[in-house]
């Protein structure tokens, strides 16, 4: 944790900034009252507005996207691909007191947690798995965040509190459908209007990437966890927010589940637990988590509700940066739902 | 099975002619080769215009609702609500030639496959359970029909060539979506529009009605079967179409279950096998399933789809209608898929 | 006409069979009871099954796609994008008694609506503009046809009656909105789902292609016609149809114009008109158009809808074909709608 | 303008808050930094919790609905229904010094814009018409706020400039479609989802009751304007948000219309003028309006986009009240934009 001393604000940098997350992310932190925007680096837009490419953005703000980096600041977010971050870090190694947020999957698994500039002068940098209601404490102390993926963090949301009690016992089964924003902007079949609307379609299932960080967090809470996880991942005919149903074999009553939840979560911001019925909706376009717990005869049954874009993405980032820096966790993040 | 004299029409009464089923049921029959519809009853409507109803009938029909009934026909299609179908016959004791061919829930389970008329000079009714590529041979044969549930036939279809072969071994694990349309015209706040776009949420997980015929159809193929089904219904943010996803474990390989599918279906018209991706679209507004197989480490993963109030509902009670007059199984239901 | 001897079906060939209007003309042409399909060629597609690219056609046909063309056929489909019939045709020139019928504008324009082939053996090719509530003894009689466009066919025919009548004296207002299949499976961002789900915008307005037929058409009927067309043309957030809203000042009361309407149309099985509130999707998935008439102080109002890829486009094809050789006009285009 | 004095916050009460507006007026004042909600009122609620009804506020507040009422309060909010507005205040005499802003259409026309409480104690209170883009600064000094419709914020926004400088000279051409959430929650044919989705339609053609305030405007702007204003309003397939496209004959140049559009909105922080091609998702969840500008021919064409709920409901009703309390215009209003 890095306290800024008294209205100084946090000097960001983003990189990759004409995509979706950087899109989000310059959303939020226009409006973030703790943070300066430094530059926002794209290759293929270097000197347009980000209002030409982020057309919503008109009337908010004159920044220009450049193909300059700017060294001087407090935080870099990489919004590029998966293993363009690491090589972009690679070739490009800010200086060590610049805190990395890194929304792609390259520093998210333990193995890959380091990247390590040996034989030159820079000093390597340790990424810390930056999921806040797993790893809180470590967030704000590290130097390095890797942020968790959307699929990843709305279905470690609907099983942590299990983990941290060792009540993980049981083959758990999943099915999670995400909103098409969470293909990114790349044109494909299966991103044409046409193709998609009113369509659902299943796609990697028991296969999905997000399982291998699923259960590095879950063996984390719970050493020894070693159930399958099966996990049915739809895509749905809506561009954000993802919705999961998992159930698995459990002695917990329902009472007991519910405390158990809640308790998890009674020091977490952006993350809530109910009985009542919840629906996708509820969650679009704000930071939010809700999760509903349920017991059916032996199963326990969680649904998981959360945007794909903002908890699984730029605004977990935020969140991620608001720890780094000592600033307030919900700053810049009190979103509106579009409700409707 | 009563085969029509040459070129004589199946003469056919609805009631309950205002609602989605007999909506969808009088768009096959008006082009239905070898029918006559001989009244529509609603006591809503009686008097307008079906195409004041049905609106997209305008230009093809201008036959009318009426509050009488004719009871000289040769098949009489329910299209009212559950619990409706058995009042309404008990109160309208067709004559004992009449098939009747029930889309409600009345008449499904064994138990309650017969209606009564004892004490009265009326012979009472015996339902066969309409799913043809379960009871093909039977409805061929039957007297009345109990036409499927749609969540129940998707769910079926993906399960009966294993309980054939009593493969049915192990927990099954199934989320199925539904459009709009499953839950009929009544106004809710589900159905709102408003809350429904870009929407899903969970109902009734665990604990959905159609479990109960599904259990009876694969009880009647595996004698013993008994294992759980834990089945997580959605309700989906398009209007027309179910998908299933359905694993569990098994013991065949994919070429087996493959086979086995394949086999199975060889000779049912509407419901086919393939290894391919599927999604729900290639189906809406046609009589056909289809059936993705694949083997995922050690599950059976089995995706199912069709529209809901065609194959799932108006387009298997004609399929039933033309097994029961010995007409083609596919005659009028060479349905365009509306495909985009 | 060229009457067919008794049972014998219409030989067709089509071009481009891969895209949105080939798709639509084989789904149609599978069930047409006078209609055998030849070949389907596609350069992209040769070898695999049509079921491959039109995947819902699984179950229904194991034709396949070709790169060969057989000469010996009836009638040939132009399914081809705009430019390319034309340039198909030089370097094809089938036999004089083939038939074409051609989807593209090339031919639609009466100064285009030659190719000619001098200097080689081949007889030149006259097309005829083949809207058949505009030209249907023309059509009859045609060696060619010119496909009408979608948003030309609906906006013609909240048009043609007053035209015929001598009575488009004053300036036309249009609005007209489609679905995304208009603009073909090419991939763009504004067929990205991500952007065009729950977004409307316009282009080309009072700039649109189809101005020019609808034009011509208009002159065609009432001589003299010279008033301006200003036609907003909208991208809807749906697949499938359009709706035109379309007024004007007119000195016609209510009454006569819906006349007027219902009289220009009375011999044409699939235009109906209307004074009630119609929608768009009443008319998805057929072959039908729509108008509803009404009278609003001094303005005459008109609602036109219709299927862009059916009536505005493979719809009319084959409507046109039924015309060219004799066949009953609805012949194999009794399509069930969607409806929901 | 009522400068409250430093740190003091604006002391709220809100009369139907169960409802839309409600709901949205709630989700922007429990951010709004220099706002208390002292009550929201339901009768239909009275005594739960906001989050039970505005679902996506749960974890962000515990107020509860109430059926009292707090006179102590700086300002009062009417989002109830039209008609009962005047019937409330008429029941309800607040105290002279609270400020109310009603979102109803009781006092937006002049001829009804004053309740009289005659041979009462109370004093009457009259009614300013609250577009800030026409009244700035009358609204600044006004006792009480006539909140403008959602149709009617749009459309005058696309033609306020014209009418400042006298340039409304011929008849207006508008076609504007709406989001489902501009007709309430109410259930009707019209909002179910399975009639809804896909599918545009136009209702009070020519009739739309907003053409009042419209015609009120304009005419307050150009004096003796009394041209046609032919308005063509459209139920779109989408929640949130209005598109209209305007035009007219003129006499300006593109160049002179842009700089006159520009110049007039200079100084409102809202409302942005363009000539890049604009889309109705660009202004969705925020309180934002884009107009894009265009000469095509003799017609100045003109697209106008707003959120009906923000800034065609409740953020325009916050926005009137930071002008009424001196705040900043833009406070509590910077909210990020849903953008897909």
């Amino acid at each position: 944790m890095v306290p800024l001393s008294g209205g100084k604000k946090v000097k960001a940098g983003i990189i990759g900034g004409a995509g979706y997350t950087g899109g989000e992310l310059l959303r939020i932190l226009i409006n973030h009252p703790d943070v300066e925007i430094v530059f926002i680096h794209s290759n293929s837009n270097a000197g347009n507005y980000i209002h030409q490419v982020h057309t919503d953005l008109f009337g908010e703000t004159e920044l220009k996207f450049t193909d300059e980096m700017v060294f001087n600041i407090d935080v870099l977010f990489l919004c590029v691909g998966h293993g363009d971050a690491r090589k972009f870090l690679a070739a490009n190694p800010f200086p060590a007191n610049v805190k990395v947020i890194d929304l792609s999957t390259d520093f998210r698994h333990t193995e890959n947690a380091v990247i390590d500039y040996e034989g030159t002068e820079h000093t390597s940098r340790t990424f810390v798995y930056g999921l806040p209601e797993l790893n809180r404490e470590q967030i704000k102390e590290a130097e390095n965040i890797a942020n968790p993926g959307c699929f990843a963090t709305c279905i470690q949301l609907g099983l942590l509190p299990l983990a941290a009690k060792g009540k993980l016992n049981a083959e758990v089964h999943i099915t999670a459908t995400t909103g098409s924003t969470g293909a990114g902007q790349s044109l494909a079949q299966t991103s044409h209007f046409t193709w998609r609307n009113d369509n659902l379609s299943v796609y990697k299932a028991f296969d999905h990437q997000h399982l291998k960080e699923i259960g590095q967090s879950l063996t984390q809470l719970q050493s020894g966890f070693d159930q399958d996880i099966n996990f049915i991942p739809y895509r749905g005919d809506f561009t954000r927010g993802i919705i999961a149903s998992i159930y698995l074999d459990s002695d917990l009553t329902a009472e007991e589940a519910v405390s158990l939840y809640t308790d998890y979560y009674a020091a977490h911001p952006f993350t809530h637990v109910t009985t009542r019925n919840i629906d996708l909706k509820q969650i679009v376009n704000t930071n939010k988590c809700f999760i509903q717990v349920q017991k059916k005869g032996e199963k326990l049954f969680i649904i998981s509700i959360m945007d794909n874009l903002l908890k699984g993405a730029s605004g977990q980032a935020v969140q991620n940066m608001n720890l780094l820096f000592g600033l307030e966790e919900t700053a810049g993040l009190k979103l509106k739902a579009v409700a409707f």
